[in-house]
């Protein structure tokens, strides 16, 4: 296992405010930065884009010892659980569930963001099948040009291409997008989509999740003021699991003797 | 005007960390946390969640120069886009608006939030037709024991009160919701949302906005669990615009010769 986590965690160990590392480790209580699961035999790999308690049985029903998981555990981007909901029902069953299980879950955040192109907003373009299209990686974006399409068209193909059953729009349905600014993650803002706009001239801004006050306000008021503009909210999973996706691809090629899962739990919101 | 900016600012101007102030003011290129334009007489109040081309334009057009916006005019919470957005076009173009029409604007923030009880906060519990039901109001968050509801009769619930298109929830539809914690604005994020679930024994959270992967996590993590649980997202400023109309009710009450308005945009999000 230990060969497999250094490969997952390589580079960022060393990486000041990093979230990454082995955040539980069957036998630790509290999760540990250091790999004590190393010499364990892996059994099956799993990698999610946050391992839900469902996803965790799913991983343990298809023998899976190894889960790793873009997002933490329990429910906050810096902390692990064991420090800031001690005492909590929630996060107790969950850890219960991963010593019955014997699960070793490992984040697996900062790395693929820092890749060059970075593979989680990589991994959402080729799933948009817009890799050939792509101007320019930038670190918390990509730029594409398209061919011109509507955004109501746009939201059609992203739907199709991602298989999710909605996205929210901030803009006319009937603009047509020409140049597209994409930003996985909660990377939305306006500090990453404003610049991004003005420097690339773009039409839409398609993001996973950020503050609904900033780039969708923005976009508006361009559009008032007559610059047509748009936004594209996909969900923060939504936007990452393609990502992840493609990482489970280059670990399949780096351990082929290993069998990797994809794991992707329910949409987590319905419209009502 | 320096009368009602003093009220509508009392007791912001010395707390720490504040974003409350006169955000723009005639005749001041960068805006200004003094009120110059107290001498102004008022010719009208405006009072809106955010200050938008559009609601600036509706406000010129009912012959307002005092503007009072929950949010700020630039898209981020903490700057005021004379220093982030030095350049940007849209800024540029908005300040052009306010310039040419005179309009001081003032954001109110900070104050609203920290009445007892929040005043944003009682406005939407009010709204909601909940205020006889409130158990207690904490400071980031109320309480309230309802009748026995199903989350599918929630949404429609809250979605005739609000006058508001649609909700997005986290959370089996058929959920009979007996206590309900409500936090307006940005403040659905697990550090507030989990431990009042624990402490009040909910059995739903309406927030306007927060990170998708934490409370709406934790609710399906319960949920899996055994614990039915539940999350409903109303929007930032669907959250937010009843307690700003609570405050204008309040400045026509303390200023009667002065015409107040309560100006809402567009829905910012349509789903697709």
């Amino acid at each position: 296992m230990g060969e497999i986590i250094a490969h997952v965690l390589e580079g960022t160990a060393l990486a000041e405010g990093g979230v990454d590392g082995v955040v539980y480790e069957p036998g630790s209580e509290a999760g540990s930065a250091d790999a004590d699961a190393a010499s364990a035999a892996v059994t099956g790999v799993a990698v999610v884009f946050l391992a839900t308690q469902a996803l965790l049985e799913q991983a343990t029903a298809l023998g899976v010892n190894l889960v790793i998981s873009h997002e933490g555990l329990f429910y906050c981007h810096r902390e692990d659980g064991a420090t800031w909901l001690p005492d909590d029902p929630v996060v107790r069953r969950k850890r219960e569930l991963l010593r019955r299980t014997g699960i070793t879950v490992v984040r697996c955040h900062d790395r693929p963001h820092r890749c060059q192109p970075d593979t989680i907003t990589a991994g959402l373009v080729e799933a948009l099948g817009w890799a050939p299209q792509v101007v320019t990686h930038e670190p918390a974006a990509a730029v594409v040009a398209i061919e011109p399409m509507t955004l109501a068209q746009v939201a059609r193909h992203v739907k199709a291409k991602l298989g999710i059953p909605y996205v929210r729009i901030a803009g006319n349905p009937e603009l047509v997008c020409r140049r597209i600014g994409i930003a996985a993650g909660y990377r939305g803002g306006a500090g990453v989509a404003v610049p991004l706009i003005q420097a690339h001239g773009l039409d839409l801004v398609i993001a996973g999740e950020g503050p609904e006050w900033e780039t969708p306000e923005y976009v508006r008021d361009a559009a008032r003021q007559g610059r047509p503009l748009a936004y594209l909210a996909l969900g923060h999973a939504e936007s990452e699991e393609p990502g992840m996706r493609a990482l489970a691809a280059q670990l399949r090629e780096r351990f082929p003797g290993v069998p990797v899962h994809v794991l992707r739990d329910e949409p987590l919101f319905s419209v009502l």
